[in-house]
Order: C-alpha cells, then structure tokens, then sequence
C-alpha cells in the first residue's frame, strides 16, 4: 500500500458519494475530514463518526492540513472551488473527484492547477435514487466499478494512489481509461440510456394507455425520474460524446424502423437474432 | 355466472399460454381437451390432469363437441387453422383467442367465420420469458391485464362469456378496448419497447464498453433477448400502429438531441421534470 494511514483526507461536497467515501475510509483510522455547504450534513457526519471534522465553509485550516482531497461536486462548482481556493492547498496535495463526465473536467483543472499539486481523475460507478448524507452507505461500491482517468500530466505514483484509493472503497473492479474513452463509454452506457427513458415517458400522453404497461415498460422508465439539475449539466458536460451516442442510436432505430415499414423480416430476425446472443451474454456474469 | 361448467372447452395450441388457460380451466370442472401439433405437449397435460382428453392432429370430435373453442397459436396459423377446420365447429360455438395483435387478425376472422359461429377477441397480458406447456402455470394470469376486444359483430352475450372467463382464469383486470385502441395501446408499451431495446443492444458493438454497463442498461435491454420468430411476426401484424409510435418516440428523442446540441438547458429540464412527474405516477400503484 501506498497510502499511509496517517494521511489526511479532506472531502469536499458531504452528499452521498461524498459521504460513502467518508464512512469506507475512516475505518481504516485515515484523519477525514469534510467542507460542504450544510451544517446539517457536517453535524450528521461527526454524530455518526463518519469524519474527525468539518466545516460548511471553506476552513483554510482543514485545506491546509489535507495531503488528499476528494472532490463530490457538480462539475462546475468543482472547476469555481478550485480558482477560488487552491492557494489554500498544501504543497504536494494529490486530488481526485468522483465526477461522471471527464474530458470537459480533467484538463481544465490539470490546466489551472498549482504546479506543486496534482489532479487525477476517478470515477466511481455507483449511485442510489436517493440524495444526501443521510443515505450514504460505503455498501454502494461493493461489486461496481471505479474508473481512473488518467492523463500524460499524470505521475504513476499518484496513479497508484488513486487505484489503492478505488480498492480501499471496497470497489470490485478497477480499471483505467483515458478521459475521451470514459465520456464514450459514459455517454452510451448511461447518459444515452437516460436519454431513451425520459424520451418514452414523455413521447404519447395518452391517459388510458397508462393503465396498460407492464413490465417492459416499467424497466425500460425506471430511470425516466430523473433529477434534472444534476443530469442536465452531465449531458451538457459531455455533449460530444454523447450526441455520438444518441446518433448511433438513432439510426440502428430508424433501421428497425425501415425493416418493419418495408416487411424485410428476415433483417428484422436476424437483429433480433444479434441482439439476443449480445444480451445473454449479459445472463452469465 | 354465464359460462355453464357443463361446456366443453377445446384449445388449440398448447404452448404457455393454452396450457396456463387449460390449468386454470380444469380446476373449475370443465371438460377441458387440446390439440396441438406435438404429442408429447399432449401426453405432459393428461398426465398432469391438465386436459381430459387431446390430440396431435386435428381430430374431429374433439373439435365438433366444443362449445368454446381457445385459439394459442400465431396469427397466420389461427387464420389458415379456421380456413381448414371451420367446417367441424358445432353450430353456435363461441371461439376466442389469445393474439397479441388485434386489428390484423379479428376482422379478418370475423369476415371468413360461418355465421352460425362466433369470434371474439381477447388478448391475455400475460407471458413468460419460456415456452411450452411444461411452463405453463395459471399464476402468470394473477395480477395480469385481460383485454376484450369486441367489435360491432358481437354479441352482447359473447362479451359476457368471454370476459367471464378473464374472470375465472384469474386475470386481476378485465376490460374493453376496440382492436384499433388495443393496437395503439401494445404498438406503445409492448412492442415499441422491443424495438428500443433491440435497438440499443445492437447500436454499438465495441466490446470495451460493454464490460461497463450497469443497472440502468440492463434494464433497458432485459427484453433484448428476443424470440426472433414471434416477434418479427407481431410486429408485421401491427405494422401501422407500431410505426405511429415508433414516430412518436424518434420525435421526442430528436427533440431532447436538439435541446443537447443546442444547449437549451431550460427545456431539458422541463422534460426532465415532466419525466419524472409522469414515471412517479407508477410507483403509487
């Protein structure tokens, strides 16, 4: 292990990601502490052991003093906290963040960084329905995944420091991707997939087609409640990578859609046929 | 009660859904009796007491003593079943069926049936994702939607009979909905998410991505597992329908790709909103 236990890490944003990393790394006797807006999440943090300290303004003292700082914001609060506050961070402080989108991210706070401090990228695949501090739980990581981004700014050993950070969480895979490759893959396995269930839910308005939807329909809109702040500012974020996503989409749809208007059911049956022997794939994991 | 149990109820293809009817049925003390092209589905359901008698070919006692005649077979096979073996029905025997598309098939029957016979259509929402009688079981009726489809044809006393026998399969909900309505209704929340998830699985076939999909994704492509066969023939049968609301869903997903491309925050997130306001709506129920 890299990380000495006596380090001191700092987490900035006390809501659910934030506050699972709180809870998974203070059992390994690390010095956590925390800076976020509400008193009420600090207060519920300290109550509950979760961090030695905390502020809901930006305490120079607890900056100071951190050697590791983990970002759990939205991207551009990130980006603001970083111009306003960095000439508080200790020299040598190594950074991460637990942001969803990484190109629009990484460069730019590579960029405007402090030369004796170094960002690198993460982020962990795991998320809940529910917000805050109050629903944390370390018990999200378990069995997801946690994506490090770095780039060629990057030393190995904060590489290194970042992945033991990953395995500390109680992750059940790490692995690494450049920025550009995370926002592709981000933009098709999740940004598109929110894309689709927000479009279905809100295409027919018909009242008395409700009534009817089983199952296919209730899996395929589980994720149409959305929270609209947070998921506009990803897609905006990762607008490339996405609009990609959406057009490849789009136009194996249309295809299907040409197939069924042209009667061509042999091509229909064997996108099925594809389809299905790409799915059950899925069955044996 | 309309239905007398001294009627004698044949059913034509014994697969999940014909056998799920005739388990339902027997306990009631119907003369329930089957043919269906296999002869070991046959010898399962007699020796499990599911039918009392049945047959591998078209044997004409079993189908001139039927007062209610079950049609579980494909459409086209319903269809060339009654140009064939109309002429053994008993005189006044109701018949009824189980298709998943309305508007192809019951006018279509209605034209070509004697006239001293009478079809109505239903629609059981009910299935497995496995075939066969040997899954057959009357459970995946509870808490199921059962859909009468009458047309002006009709009469009142089919109606009754056959939406009685929704009663007595166990279906939770019986209703009424014209074959136009029903195909509208399932070209939305049946079969446009077939072709959404189908979609989906097979618009991308980078294998690095896939090593990353979680929740959200499996989600939407559970149902991209896909009987090739049956569904490429469903869709052909709803061809109208199924187009008109797969032009819904392209315009609605045009629309949020706009919205992205051009940064127009705002109206995201009122569709967004909108999204989660409609979606919410399904977890009271």
């Amino acid at each position: 292990m890299m990380i000495d236990v006596k380090k001191k890490i700092l987490i900035v944003g006390l809501g659910l990601i934030g506050g699972s990393y709180a809870e998974a790394l203070k059992r390994y006797g690390f010095r956590v502490t925390a800076i976020t807006r509400s008193q009420r999440s600090i207060d519920y943090a300290l109550e509950r052991g979760m961090i030695d300290a905390g502020a809901s303004f930006v305490d120079p003292e607890l900056v100071s003093e951190a050697d590791i700082v983990v970002f759990a914001l939205y991207p551009h609060i990130f980006i603001e906290w970083l111009e306003q506050n960095q000439h508080l961070l200790k020299s040598g402080a190594l950074l991460t963040d637990v942001t969803g989108v990484k190109g629009s991210v990484v460069y730019k706070v590579q960029e405007l960084l402090r030369p004796d401090c170094e960002f690198i990228g993460a982020h962990p695949m795991a998320g809940r329905e529910v917000y805050g501090v109050e629903n944390a739980t370390s018990r999200i990581f378990n069995g997801a995944n946690y994506i490090v981004t770095p780039t060629a700014k990057n030393t190995p050993e904060a590489i290194e420091v970042c992945r033991e950070l990953g395995l500390l969480l109680g992750f059940a895979n790490i692995c690494e991707l450049s920025p550009e490759e995370h926002d592709e893959m981000i933009g098709f396995v999740s940004q598109l997939t929110h894309c689709i269930a927000v479009s279905l839910m809100t295409c027919n308005d018909a009242e008395h087609i409700e009534q009817f939807t089983g199952d296919s329909f209730r899996d395929l809109t589980r994720i149409a409640k959305i929270n609209d702040l947070m998921w506009s500012e990803l897609f905006m974020s990762n607008k490339k990578a996405l609009l990609d996503q959406m057009d490849l989409f789009s136009a194996q749809f249309s295809r299907l859609r040409n197939m069924i208007a042209d009667g061509d059911v042999d091509g229909m049956r064997e996108m099925m046929r594809y389809s299905s022997e790409r799915r059950a794939k899925f069955d044996k994991h």
